[in-house]
This record gives structure tokens, C-alpha cells and sequence, in this order.
């Protein structure tokens, strides 16, 4: 597969769960090197881990699904921006199920390594995440 | 220049101020496409209000730097990674001066029009940014 097919694939996973297809995607050590907010940065996850990983997101947003709205690829670097949406019907670290529907923006630069995807640097708009599940929480301007 | 040198170039205007290297960059009309948080997205900027945003945050943090950490180029694209660090030493809507020092990651894609910058698709990790600043609001895992 073309790095870009892998990309499809991977954000097909994430949003029909249908883990069987991580081994064919991922590497056996993915590095998330840079993700804020996330469990796992600055980890290297096994298969095992990674599945983990997509489990707790679908745990928390069942309906999760994500939208590709572009990719920029270079030569073992791919960066893409998309869109996930989903409602909140399982728990969260200090937040019980708030049953509310959210959509929230991110970039990715994924790295390859022998034709699978090896690791991310990754930035999620957290505050719209966060305000959308508690709108008590203050907006902030840059 | 080549796209890459003119992002190099811009990020320099955004960490020194020089302002006056703006209208060889930046496309008379710059379109920020998606960039939550940001007052100016979803508006088409020329070069004076272009100015405007770059002075709105070097007022407030008069000694941002950027780091440029990634470039990922495509033909008409090139996807950014980057880390910002200053001072809130002006106010922000809502949040007077802290003079408190903060870094925070972001991801951006820019799009190229006749040799020139002509707009973007920004994501910043706004929690973090806002939790420096505030260090009472919450985190939230997704």
C-alpha cells in the first residue's frame, strides 16, 4: 500500500473499530512522539497498546468517526487534517457520560517505517473538545 | 522563493515583528480557512489586517519566538509543525497580563497562490495554552 492508502485504512479502523487490520497498517513499535493531552505520548505501543488505544476513544464515543479533509505527503512523512465526531456514552477520566454530541479538529504528521505507519506528532483543539462536553469551561483568546 | 523558504520567512516576521517583509510573503488576500479560536477565522485578510493579527498577538507576548519543528511539502501545500513560546506581558480578551511564560504546540497547513502564502488550516492545543495561563481550569482526557 501507498503511504496515503495506509492513511485511509488507519482512519477507516478508528471509525468502524474493526481492529483486525492494525497489524496490517502499523508497526510493531508506534512512537506517539508528540500528542497532548493523550495517555500514551511520548510512549512506543505494541499492536496490543495501540488497539488499546483505539478501544478507549470507542469506549468513551462509540459513533465515533473521523473525516480526512486533506493530505499533504512528503517522502516518509505524511501530515493530514481531519475532523472527528462523536457522542460521549462511556466515561471519561473525571468526566461520567455526558451523552452529548461533539466534533472536534485536529492535525497529524504520521512518520513511515518499511511501509507501515510508525508514529505521530499530533495537535487536537482540546478547548473545543472540553467545551463541548462542559460549557462552564472559560473560552481564551491568543 | 521556493514555498518552504517563504514559510521559513514567516515565522522569522511572526518571532522578530518586522512587518514590513509582510507583502513579500502573503498573498493579498489570505484566507483563514479553519483555525479555532482565532478572531479572524473564516475572514479573508489583506495585508493590513494581515498586520493587525501579527501585532494582536506580539502585543501580547512581545517576545514570541516560534520554533519551526517539521515541514511536510506538497505542490501547492506545505504542512507545519510548530512550538511558540512568550510572555503574556499585554492583556487578552478576558484575561488581563499574567506575565506568566508559556509554550504551546500547533499544526498548521498553508496553501500557496502565485508564489506567495495565501491562507491556512490551523489547529493549537488552545487547552494547554489556556491552562498556563489559568492554571484552574481542568483538564479533560479524550
Amino acid at each position: 500500500m501507498q503511504a496515503w492508502e495506509i492513511i485511509v485504512a488507519l482512519y477507516r479502523m478508528w471509525s468502524d473499530g474493526d481492529y483486525s487490520v492494525i497489524a496490517q497498517l502499523v508497526a510493531p513499535s508506534y512512537v506517539i512522539h508528540s500528542d497532548p493531552g493523550d495517555e500514551w505520548e511520548g510512549k512506543s505501543l505494541d499492536h496490543a497498546t495501540y488497539t488499546e488505544r483505539v478501544r478507549f476513544s470507542r469506549n468513551a464515543f462509540p459513533d465515533l468517526k473521523f473525516e480526512l479533509q486533506d493530505m499533504v505527503a512528503g517522502d516518509d512523512r505524511v501530515a493530514v487534517r481531519w475532523v472527528a465526531r462523536g457522542t460521549q456514552y462511556g466515561d471519561l477520566p473525571g468526566l461520567p457520560a455526558t451523552r452529548r454530541r461533539l466534533s472536534f479538529a485536529g492535525q497529524t504528521i504520521y512518520e513511515f517505517k518499511d511501509g507501515l505507519v510508525a508514529g505521530h506528532w499530533q495537535v487536537i483543539d482540546r478547548l473545543g473538545f472540553v467545551q463541548q462536553l462542559q460549557p462552564t469551561v472559560k473560552d481564551a483568546r491568543r
